[in-house]
């Protein structure tokens, strides 16, 4: 059975409901609540609850300790999982190859444009795709997202897409 | 066939979600894609697209406009329902009875704590009870929500709630 | 507080659905669910697990018993909810009319033509108009579903349309 | 931007519910409802809709014939992906690989034990893995399920489990 660790950092994936303020925020993490509607076989996950932030708000403190938390925990598992914000996505994604060049196992980062809590949403695709790819993938850092797999270095949000790409 | 006029003025049950704003707003209507999720038979039912408004956001003129607009619909109707933010619900169902009386119709606002774009919404339970409602209550202005029935005058946002309450 | 007792006697409001078998069924029941999926203000149900069966199963036993038990429970609360399979429950309605004549609190039977199980379904629009039903009627046997309220004697289901009508 | 081919043969993930007759059916294709439901960045669908059949009703000729449009479709593709009833999927997946051997691209054969239709189900979970993991394997023939991949020859279906298993 392959372990799998699953870092959650907050961002639009993770974001709840207050109905009496009415707005979106990142209180509580939703993620186990999206792993209990998969059916996932042959896998342990490790669940690394890091911080719930929207990414705009992450400093350069927090995306160091993102990458820091990677290369640890990487140590005894056979790939990693970062749930993460998609506006700073890529500058955690930048910052782990930095920090751990090429890393001993997968690293594949992901996030959504719709929160889960919405009836129409990418969070549960996108969880998928990074839970499955991380088994497929050679140890590197990558984001997966919307049926694509990019690896990093050289990626970056297409902010009018809402989606990454390859810089070109 | 009974004939029900269905006024539409925004609120929080009728909020969408903006992905690449990243957030929760009036902009469009979503009642057309409820009631098609709902079974009606033996009703007719007209839309009248008054406003797409959150309700803090309306003004006196608005409440007499909505409450006007529900005068003038009565007429050739068998009932009418209002869906409106419940911030302000209660200032346009007091000036409904300011300005009609008892209208010769029934007259059910409602609205939702929650978008029908959530997952987990009000959204639809409560468009389901008011369209019930019209057509057992007699005539005068109610709100109907979290399966109570409210008559106006004396009605208000318990905002701990999240609901409606007769005020003491 | 308004006391409805909520008699569930299966239908395919309740099936569900058994992976390894392939087949829609009654085993267990899940209007549990469908009732922490509402907003319930003002009400308090008491459940009433009288049976889990396809109406089409049902033998005039069956029918005589629930409306023996309508009768019990109708006693000490405000209104009865009956979930009920739609083949036969007409049979059931009729034959509450004939044991109890006019009940002394409103009986509201409902059912579905989709289990609650479908991603699209009938069975909370429903269940919703049958818990606000019970609470503005006047006392009486009813059936309410797909936004009608029909009064027993004479109701009847249409098989092509899937719905219930008055016999003519 | 990559040119997949998606042969649907139908199976329990594609079964829709008959309301007036209450039974789960493959009469109609709701595959292009699920693709409507995902963000699919940088790949194009070529739909080929070869049969809707339960796969207990699949005569050895259509296991032939869809290892030959396998083949077929292969030629210009950069991947395939199967969606087949899990009960006879591997019979397919062995023909597969006694017809063409190691076909061209990688060719993905997936499935579902509850049909999308139902409120929780793995037909979106599995349709998600099959579409990324054809673009990230070597060619060869595959199942991807339940967050695992595992090549033909030597697959079946664990009947107590509801998924795939490699053969001891």
């Amino acid at each position: 059975m392959r372990r799998i660790a699953l870092i959650s950092t907050g961002g639009t994936i993770e974001k709840t409901y207050d109905a009496l303020r009415g707005v979106l925020e990142n209180t509580v993490s939703v993620l186990d609540v999206m792993l209990g509607s998969l059916e996932l076989r042959g896998v342990a996950i490790d669940r690394v609850r890091l911080m719930n932030k929207d990414s705009l708000e992450m400093s350069a403190e927090d995306h160091t300790r993102i990458a820091e938390t990677v290369g640890n925990v990487s140590q005894a598992r056979d790939g990693v999982v970062v749930v993460h914000g998609t506006d700073r996505l890529a500058v955690s994604g930048e910052r782990c190859v930095e920090l751990l060049g090429t890393p001993r196992v997968p690293v594949v980062f992901t996030g959504a444009m719709r929160p889960y809590e919405l009836r129409s949403t990418d969070a549960l695709q996108n969880l998928t795709e990074a839970l499955l790819a991380v088994q497929l993938l050679a140890p590197g850092v990558y984001v997966a997202m919307h049926n694509t797999v990019l690896a990093f270095p050289g990626v970056t949000k297409d902010p009018a897409l809402g989606t990454f790409v390859k810089r070109g």
